[in-house]
């Protein structure tokens, strides 16, 4: 149950708080809290009349509600704004594959529009005998690339002794889509202050990965980004998954955090990246992650699906473009301009 | 496999009709022909002579495939041009109601960029205890309202005795996701000449949906177009159905037909209709159709995914807007200027 | 809503009929009157008082239903007894391929318990161009053989057409997968009294089948079988479809029409055909129909999925042991000796 | 590539690992040697001569594949045998609640034939507010309730930091569906010797659930058993998951670890998991998982799908019996009379 207040009705939230707070999740945002598992009929008389509003159909994650959460979520880090207004770039190579390498690629990230730097120092491999990332080295190249280019990084933790080391280098740690539903990990990152970009799982339902972001935010940390990915389905002849570009305006509805849209691993073949990600910004998205390659044909993983720094290039003036004119109404050439 | 030859090789080509004519399929595009079920071996030496190339690895549903027919298949209707480098919209009612309201609706379409109304006098329904449509009486309703309008006529027909009634009235022939695999119906609307809009069923794989049209195609009738209107996966919460963005450049890799959108059965939710139609089109879809309704609580069918009027113009102008960013490049005002 | 009266209150069932009839639809087994869209209310005090039960949470399809039809339909075809306590077999080629050939299926199928045999004479192939039956000479073919082994015919009807053809030869007529929502051809028959089987489509519901289902009834005919045959999931890479086993209590549970299991389209591979039938027999599944051919490496159609005779005789054996097991609790030995 | 060699030709085997051992993966099984990333080629003359076959095809998830290892994996714990020709009960509790009621669900299992007692002390909820289990606590009471009945204990590892503890009670481990692909996980169960019960996750494909498994393998650890729990599918209105039979033979096709049938699950609701478990034995599982409870009602989780005392009973009684039938051929009570 959410009881909304007045602005700044201290005492109702104190009372509230000193009444629920030993037996039931008490939540506290502005002027409204969320008591979990009460009715109505359990709040006090005094409790009962400062409340402007009770809304009583509350979803489990109450924390990444918009009935408890109203405004976007805006995630701030160094070099970029998130969420809200705000559109995003991420661009970076799937594995970090050498110090010269993941600086080449941000440079061509950087130069596109993106802030975000990507990129894998361990990697989730579906075969053990798979490259399982250059681990620790990979982070530090990764950080002094970020560092060059002014860039944020975002690269993935996959278990909980990785989210201190990461911890170290990272701006951002990425929940891969496998590890969407591993709990303790959802609940080490929800420890620390660091912003988190979770994936949806690929057969995660909306309500999934909702709750799942809600583990993070029960730990205290709310800097939460939903990544879409693509989804398995009965069809993956020609694409790798199949992208519900539908989930974008329905987290939007139903989510305060920014939601993303990943072409790469969505369509899994390079061809289709583009048409995508520009199906994702269409629909509202708050930002994208790209994987990016200047010779895809050699790349340690994924190559298949990563784009040349002459495509993304294309891909991220149309997609520029058309978030300008959706948000602006604009003509395309002014808004071009200032940016 | 398909033998490529020279412009104007007709001499060839009738030759490879007389070889192969009486005991395979063969079919003629252009300088193209395409041999079903043969080997390289089995050419003559002048045949094997005359051919600049020798395309072996070929689907079953050939006359669709971009092999055969490299350039795009454009539609041309009285009132509208489809494929190519046109976009094309279309809407409508979910069911034709009255003469009234359809004309209404056909103002409104009409006014907002559609030339192509649709509406269903026969429908499809999920129970035989549910509204079944006004039968022959809508047809003539619509036809007037789409004559009123100067706009083509698009409705659904549902048996092989449908085709020829609904032939009398309708310019383009709707085939339903529930119908996209009902042979009979497909080879007898291949049997006339009047383009066929056909709807990839909602567990349809790429494949299969190629080769639904080519049963089409196999008949003579080469105007088609293929829908996307949203699949069936493990979640349905918040959308009728998942749509698989994805598919449009897939196809239109695949074939040469018009690949167009139907953002209204895909979401299910008025709410969510827009965002999905933007989607379809910044991805290329050559068209969108819509269901509109000025009154969508009181609508006879599927009333809870209709835009009312003031919603199909935002959703018409942005498509619009989208559309000729991605292909004119031009700035969406100039761009407007000369639509 | 359905209201449930003494036995043989054949007034009130009439005032029901009168008070309703005209206006909703109104169905009548034994004791249960079934009146769509109606309200308790709108019940006079003497159909009230004359109620000994009023079901309100009642299904669209409401004459398929329990809540309707409490006991299980038995289906009584000349040879075959389907449904209640019975088990029945079926069996045959895909495709009749010749007037010897299908005699010879028959033969097999018969001494290894089947009663009803199948094969196809029109077929459903997803490209235009394979082979689409024998036509009405394979109706002949197959009756011819039926009779012989003293056998009943099922084959499958693809549009409102072949109905007429088919009934002239057939003892029961089978809706394919892909024909699940061919609306008018369930309406078609609907209004026969030969028995259906009707196949549940690759990405139907339980209540989409239910739903088509009540189209045949709708007409009247009540002699109806539900068939499953796999449905479509994210994995067809060791199997054509997933069978979805569960379906058959589901099933059960929810409607008095037999529930038959497909292994052969399930699997789509010989060597898991057996596994699956007996899986659905274990389930309680009422009966199974299975693909043979003496020769598969070289059927007309469909040949991975076929059983060789050998092979057919040991799924029948553990089929009617298991079957046995369940539903008489008697040594397997006993109860063979008495069947 | 697989080097089959003749039996004890231990010289050969020894060439290999010096030959490759330093640069690739190479495993040894018996006279089979696995190495990863070689061509016939790049085998020596000796070496090749010593081969009595060479399988170039082969899966990824080499160890756990029958071209490595063809006989079955027979797991032997204190009180059960698991895979080949045995059959193993596996019941209790979805959570452990009590000292006094594990142990109340150990007698209840042990006495319908179950040897190895399920609980969980650490719960996976979906939702990070719901009871998350009795953590060490419940492993103390699940080891004094196994001890107790003569039980292995099976209790699910949620991360690494677990396997520490949990190891010091259970006797197997439970991997769950949601951490199938947690690979930081399944390396450390890998390194350890405990027997491991891996779930396949719900949209998990069968080489996804292989190459899992093969994680656990490569540390190892070959004491694996493989469990089927259900899918997620486009249809879970009637049932939570839909359990996908036919994943039984296709697995011990693949592979030579058990393959175990987990029906509470796959169905979610107490009326369905006897058909669902009756099926899994009729497809030749070699094991069931069921979740029991004596007051569901009053379950701390998962209580809707959890049968009673006497339903496990019947359960059990037919299981058994069906197994027998198939695999001895022999009239069901004579052989229940050897049990």
């Amino acid at each position: 149950m959410i009881i909304v207040l007045k602005n700044n009705d201290q005492n109702t939230i104190a009372e509230l708080q000193e009444h629920f707070g030993n037996t039931h999740e008490v939540f506290v945002h502005n002027n409204r809290v969320a008591v979990q598992g009460i009715k109505e009929a359990d709040l006090s008389a005094s409790e009962r009349a400062a409340a402007t509003d009770i809304i009583t159909n509350v979803p489990k994650a109450v924390q990444g509600s918009r009935e408890f959460h109203p405004e976007d979520t805006v995630i701030r880090t160094k070099h970029s704004v998130i969420g809200g207004d705000n559109f995003t770039m991420m661009a970076g190579p799937c594995s970090v594959e050498s110090e010269e390498h993941i600086a080449k690629m941000a440079a061509v990230a950087k130069a596109n529009g993106a802030t975000i730097l990507r990129g894998g120092a361990f990697k989730p491999r579906t075969s053990p005998y798979s490259f399982q990332g250059l681990g620790e080295d990979g982070l530090k190249f990764m950080r002094k690339a970020a560092d060059e280019y002014h860039m944020d990084m975002l690269t993935e933790v996959m278990d909980d002794e990785h989210v201190k080391m990461v911890a170290k280098y990272a701006d951002i740690f990425q929940i891969g889509a496998r590890n969407m539903q591993n709990f303790s990990l959802l609940k080490t990152v929800g420890k620390t202050n660091v912003p988190v970009m979770l994936k949806r799982g690929m057969s995660a339902t909306v309500d999934d990965v909702l709750n799942a972001s809600e583990y993070i935010a029960a730990g205290g940390n709310h800097n939460i980004m939903i990544v879409e990915r693509g989804i398995r389905t009965f069809d993956n002849k020609y694409t790798r998954n199949t992208m519900d570009v539908g989930v974008v305006p329905v987290l939007q509805k139903l989510t305060h955090y920014p939601v993303i849209i990943d072409p790469s691993h969505a369509s899994g073949h390079t061809e289709f990246v583009t048409p995508l990600a520009l199906a994702g910004v269409a629909a509202g998205a708050s930002g994208l992650v790209v994987e990016i390659h200047d010779d895809p044909e050699h790349a340690f993983s994924d190559g298949p699906q990563a784009l040349k720094p002459n495509e993304f290039k294309e891909l991220s003036d149309k997609a520029f473009a058309i978030r300008e004119l959706l948000s602006t109404g604009m003509p395309v050439e002014q808004a071009e301009a200032g940016r």
